[in-house]
């Protein structure tokens, strides 16, 4: 006998496999076994199928102990964590350029201060997040700061930011991606919601069936972006500096105000802002810190480095490129990316180099949308293991937990695209405020870090965090102003996403008190008696099944059917009486046709009767049901039971045991007698 | 000891009350009850406040032999029956306009022959169906017509036609009611589509809430429409043949064609098949012939000699007024209806007679729309215990029952008044066809009724049907060919119809096959082993209840818990071992944070450590649940426990049992030890 067979008796010889556990389980001890990977594989061969095919494409499942043990590489980690922030290069210099174009074509050259500072914020964010980096490096980002700094409210709006800000994710990227397709092929123009729901039903598609971040597939897209825009600002810069190129830059359009004086403060502050949807997804690295190699904080650390410096590089080097040669946002007839145009002067109007990078744009795009796939189920399960949201978000390895993440995500976002007419522009001060509050709340869970922990060199460190909190505190309070009807729904998200939130785990907590099990009482077996009703509809295989699952259970069984046949009824009793004598069958008449009330009714009578000297019984009633196959036999079968369940679930002293009837199972039975 | 409770050994002194059972029950015999009506009384304050005033509006629910005993005076089943035939008097002479109006104006005047050659039609139906009513008094019309006396297919067709037949009285009343209220009302001509959407709407509640044909209240409208249509008519003939008034009946437009030699047969047929229309709704009585006071079929064939007549009149005498006057269907700029026009000029426009009138002729559309909600979950139900329709649609009395015709209903007519923009007069070709195969099936299995019955004076029966097929059948296919786009839909509708049915009908007869007993054979006791596993989340109330479930179903029982947490496990599993040391816990960890794969996997290791000599015990799965109070709980609590079942359904030898824990319950016992 194998000691982690805990039920049976010592003696018994039920073992008859040598190991039978081994290919599901490892044994760790009495009482302990390990899952294997085997335990969790799907059962049937479709799924077995889907199973061999994401094997070959994204390799094996990993367990917690292998995710932890399979690290990640510098420069994996900067394709993996680099896509979300980088492709915001693809979109950011048109909001400033959408901004400054109020003043008049003039203002456009402002871009380029702008984009610096921008930049100069950008690094300040990125050294706040380096510190967070240091100071947790298991990972967790701002909600981790925000849960161990500041009162729990805190930490929940940063939550519901971070959730928001990865749904505006997707939404922003796919609404992105599409405008730079119709902006290589402008016949699509019409279908730039379509294109945009697709994405996301594609990404969705994905991630259902197991589509991961692993792989070098999705480190491809980012080198290709980052390589071929880097190509496409040298070439600008060339043509620019080198031939002398570029709409001459300080001959203002006749009649047009002198640039900087004439453009207000408000307007450049405005603009500022609008660009600073640049630093989005800078976040990403702080979230994954425990996916580096070690030393973890180090290396998340240079990684997030590279990627701002990257970042900066590509932001400043394409509005450079976009102001020389005065680009405009082009909207009639169809709209015209600022960062496609830029590609159209570099390489060429309708070249293939302008093609290949308006693919590389797109497609860097579509991938900063699927990170969002991961982060999204990943801090779910984090608020949902801190009872912050339903459960079944928690279990993460569970098909169903990641689904039902995908699913929300998905059905948000595409809700967002069609909202928005899939515009970009309007989509971005919605995600511009989520972000930058989630950033602020961060920052300043960081000074309370300081000013509570206090070590070496502390005080240079607390004073970044504080700049960086006003600077991004500074911008999320400017994004809400300036874009006022549409970023003043974040106001409206956010605090619902709290409270919501606060609901659920205040359902928790009382519940979790309601089942509280005093922790040292030692619990007895209980001599409550039995009684066993198994409702019937005939004499059939399923019944005889159920009754005698019901006989093994206790031995006093009764039958009860219900019916508005009488005849039909008495023949039924008749021949019940003859072939399970030993079991009554009570025949209940409904002649107002109704089925669940009688048998209530019967129930409460039976608990009526029960002498009152005694306590009650628990009623088992068992239930015969016959095992749907396929999808629409669910509709013609076991409707009854199912009613039946849903309303004895919630009767006092009972239970219900579901007892199927599985045609391959009888046959088989069958046929060995 | 009650001998109706057989569960007791004799001599059990359990029985306390005296007949604890009065209220729920009548004894009627050892194992025998007949639930009264309070069995199936709701048992919520919510539902018991509905009933009350359901009560008082409908009177209380009526029982199958009161059904049967509360027969209908041959006035009131004037009034209930003939709603949805005289209703079709509001559109059936603006069909046979629409037809003649494209000869020219002249044509118009052969609406008033037209309009006496379908009467002529509806003489035959009717003599028709009352030879249907004599010959099967039980009710149940063309379709147990068709059941006794043509193949399967032949029935099914009928029953397919028939319920297209309630769908499109539905969709065509409501749609031909928003048109008479946009006809007195033209400001809501926009809102028709919203209009009879709204009332499908309204009827739908109204019947989800018990709204029965019961009540004087349905008599009224149609009293109502009849009388002040009867006036209407007669002020339009007094202004014609008295005071000579109407557009001058034989002066041709400048330049039309002479009358009727221009105007081809085609186009006489074609406006005659579409006239027919007026035809709809006879059938109705022959469905309902049980509920006539006895002599039954005496009754119901006087009650539809009365109805045919009263349609004829009104039907003619609107198409006569219509067409002395030169009334025209008028689409633009609202559409205005042809008996809305009528009345117009009997009662004058804008008069409070005209206002008055229209409302009549809106409220009993309304009500013909109603009919079918009693007439289509009857068929339903009919079919379904021939095995023809899901289960569900059998159970009348119960609210599920009742509530699946109902919904199936309201989508389908929605969704076609939607499709057709809410036109009575592209709605139409649809009902008409529908109808009229009903009707000619019908007849013809009434002919071979007669052919195989052959009672005294058969011949000039068999005379009548002939001549009512052949007539019925002609329309049909006029109407099929002369509309044909919408029209040929039916061709669609009613052949998926059927295959629905047969593979319906096939699904249950391959089931109870599969589930059939030998009837003679005693079945024994069963001498199955069994085991208990209960599935675990930690130590909680819930839990400690289903392990004493499960103690109580067999003395082997098993906790196990599932875990990515290992040390947490450790944790609980030591408290375990303090608390429940009888009962063994077994941990399984998850590193892959599967939850049901791994449970799976276990018990089929347990199912293979058991001897191969031996059969396999039933595994009862004890699944702990917190009982959901409001719906939102359903979203946060058993999520694990409804996927677990689901799983565990298909797998042989298992038995699942749910254990719910309720609060009050447990509050309860604490408060009573």
């Amino acid at each position: 006998m194998k000691p982690w067979l805990h039920g049976r008796k010592p003696g018994d010889r039920r073992v008859r496999v040598e190991r039978p556990h081994a290919p599901y389980f490892r044994y760790a001890g009495p009482g302990l076994l390990v899952a294997r990977e085997a335990a969790s594989r799907p059962r049937t061969p479709a799924g077995r199928a889907i199973a061999r095919v994401r094997g070959m494409l994204f390799g094996r499942p990993l367990s917690i102990h292998e995710e932890i043990t399979e690290r990640l590489s510098k420069k994996k980690a900067l394709a993996i964590f680099s896509s979300d922030p980088i492709s915001s290069s693809a979109y950011a210099t048109e909001e400033i350029l959408r901004v400054l174009v109020l003043a008049g074509a003039g203002a456009l050259l402002l871009s380029l201060p702008i984009a610096i500072a921008i930049a100069v914020l950008l690094a300040v964010v990125a050294i706040s997040y380096r510190q967070i980096v240091q100071a947790y490096p298991s990972g967790g980002g701002d909600y981790a700061v925000a849960r161990r700094n500041l009162p729990a409210i805190g930490s929940l709006v940063v939550a519901a930011a971070l959730l928001l800000d990865y749904v505006m994710t997707v939404a922003v990227s796919t609404a992105s991606a599409a405008e730079q397709v119709i902006s290589a092929v402008p016949a699509l123009a019409d279908g730039k919601v379509v294109l945009g729901v697709g994405s996301i039903a594609l990404i969705t598609l994905g991630n259902m069936r197991g589509l991961r971040e692993s792989g070098n597939i999705f480190a491809l897209p980012t080198y290709l972006f980052v390589g071929s825009a880097l190509t496409m600002i040298a070439i600008g810069v060339f043509r620019i500096v080198i031939n002398g190129e570029g709409a001459a830059p300080a001959e203002p359009l006749p009649g047009a105000p002198e640039i900087p004086q004439a453009v207000g403060v408000l307007l450049i502050i405005r603009a500022f802002a609008s660009g600073s949807v640049a630093l989005t997804g800078t976040e990403a690295v702080a979230n994954g810190v425990p996916a580096f190699n070690p030393p973890e904080a180090r290396n998340a650390a240079a990684t997030l480095a590279v990627v701002a410096a990257l970042l900066a590089v590509l932001f400043i080097g394409i509005t450079f490129v976009a102001s020389s040669f005065g680009v405009l946002p082009v909207d009639e007839p169809v709209r015209r990316t600022v960062i496609s145009q830029v590609a159209a002067i570099a390489f060429g109007n309708g070249s293939i180099g302008f093609y290949l990078f308006q693919t590389f744009t797109a497609l860097i795009l579509f991938l900063a949308a699927n990170t969002s796939y991961n982060a999204f189920p990943r801090l779910a399960a984090i608020l949902a293991r801190d009872g912050y949201m339903p459960r079944q978000f928690s279990f993460r390895g569970d098909r169903l937990a990641f689904t039902s993440g995908i699913v929300v995500l998905s059905l948000v976002a595409i809700a967002l695209l069609v909202a928005f007419g899939g515009d970009t522009h309007a989509l971005i001060p919605l995600y511009s405020v989520g972000v930058f509050a989630a950033f602020t709340i961060g920052q300043s869970g960081m000074i309370v870090h300081w000013l509570r922990e206090r070590p070496v060199g502390w005080k240079p460190r607390l004073a970044i965090n504080l700049l960086g909190c006003a600077m991004t505190g500074s911008v999320a309070v400017v994004v809400l102003i300036a874009k006022a009807p549409a970023s003043l729904l974040v106001g409206v998200i956010i605090p619902a996403l709290v409270l919501m939130m606060l609901f659920i785990n205040r359902q928790y907590r009382a519940s979790a008190q309601h089942l509280a099990v005093a922790p040292d009482v030692v619990i007895p077996a209980p001599h409550r008696e039995e009684r066993v009703i198994v409702p019937v509809p005939g004499i059939t295989r399923a019944v005889v099944q159920a009754v005698n699952v019901g006989r093994s259970i206790a031995p006093d069984v009764q039958a009860v059917l219900i019916s508005d046949e009488p005849e039909e009824a008495a023949a039924i009793k008749q021949r019940w009486e003859r072939q399970l004598p030993e079991v009554p069958l009570v025949i209940v008449e409904s002649p107002y046709r109704a089925l669940v009330g009688p048998m209530l009714a019967y129930l409460d009578v039976l608990d009526r009767t029960w002498p009152a000297d005694r306590e009650q019984p628990i009623t088992f009633v068992v239930i015969p049901e016959y095992v749907a196959r396929r999808w629409w036999e669910r509709v013609l079968y076991n409707q009854s039971a199912n009613r039946l369940r849903r309303v004895l679930i919630g009767r006092p002293h009972t239970v219900v045991v579901n007892v199927p009837y599985r045609r391959e199972e009888e046959a088989q039975a069958e046929a060995t007698t």
